[in-house]
């Protein structure tokens, strides 16, 4: 276990949007960053990113800032994505094969354990490397693997009885990306992705465009 | 412009959950509901839920709670998913074709007016029903549409270029899936689906089982 420091949930959410910006920063060799800076480039006030910092102890210089690596590795320490994650990735449609080609994993250290189907069509394929397996191998390379966290890209349809696999073979986290609520058992965490909800949120923000910003 | 009412940006992002949810419990044909039921399906506190349907005035009865059909209209309204809305999508890869795949488009009332992709491969191509077009038709189709909401699924390296033609176009918000900061003129949204962020809060959270729901 990377940290012990317990974060209330709207903070980790704004340190992960933190670190994406910190690594973005570190690509474009950027030395260090205020929290002015900061509130310019994620939209969160300088006031609440030096508040959400002070969770794991204060390391600004005033009137120097923050080095970026240095802040990058503290973050990474409390998100726990300091260490190479295994997740199992259950759906090679088109939103499983656009999240493997996603470009980031490794700066999060999560990787791709195993990519699963059910579609017999799909099974035995490759997408970018990753050997498209039988969801029937599911609990098997899951044991072998040690993974806690799964990422569902099926259909709504398939989505719990997913889950329940995932949570049985000792999936402890998911993502969920299925229109549809999952019912998981205590100290199963499942986090949506539900772009479609970003969009409402936008919908409001383009008839409203002097909402002040968080 | 459906409403005039202006809501805070965190209280937003609860509305777009609990009308995801309402949308769920009337495809379910259930009526009524109480805060209490919304927190154990939402994860936000009944308190909260009831503070965030008082921007917008109270309408449930005390121990009758909240006719399902009726919130989730008054919700919409705020979020001005109450009338059709045209969204422009550009990237006709295997995001794009998931998006197009989503079940949900028509509950929200956004309706894709258009698909674009820069690939001469794609161009003239159907992806369910949906023609795409050369995204040098981009401007054009805009302005016969008339859309305000674009939906970048392109790579990183397109993201910036793709949204400075939305924006030229006339689109005043944006729904950003690739893992790169734009920049936008004041008056224009973003937002950004991350999914990697969603997975390392999610690392957090496995790591910390007793994390306290919000």
């Amino acid at each position: 276990m990377s940290s012990e420091i317990q974060v209330p949930l709207p903070a980790l959410e704004r340190l992960s949007t933190y670190i994406r910006c910190l690594m973005e920063l570190e690509r474009s060799e950027v030395e260090s960053v205020s929290s002015q800076d900061m509130e310019r480039y994620t939209q969160v006030s300088a006031a609440q990113f030096r508040k959400d910092l002070s969770y794991f102890g204060e390391f600004g210089k005033r009137g120097k800032g923050y080095r970026v690596s240095e802040l990058r590795e503290r973050i990474a320490a409390v998100l726990n994505i300091d260490k190479e994650q295994q997740v199992l990735l259950v759906g090679a449609g088109n939103l499983g094969s656009a999240l493997i080609a996603y470009p980031g994993w490794h700066y999060y250290r999560f990787r791709i354990a195993a990519v699963f189907d059910r579609d017999s069509e799909k099974v035995g394929s490759s997408i970018r490397n990753h050997l498209v397996l039988d969801i029937e191998r599911l609990e098997e390379i899951a044991a072998s693997v040690g993974a806690r966290i799964g990422i569902l890209a099926v259909p709504a349809r398939d989505a719990q009885s997913v889950a329940d696999r995932l949570v049985q073979a000792g999936i402890t986290g998911l993502i969920n990306f299925a229109p549809i609520k999952l019912h998981v058992p205590r100290g199963v965490t499942v986090r949506e992705v539900c772009f479609i909800c970003e969009l409402a949120v936008l919908s409001h923000q383009v008839h409203h465009p002097a909402e002040p910003e968080r």
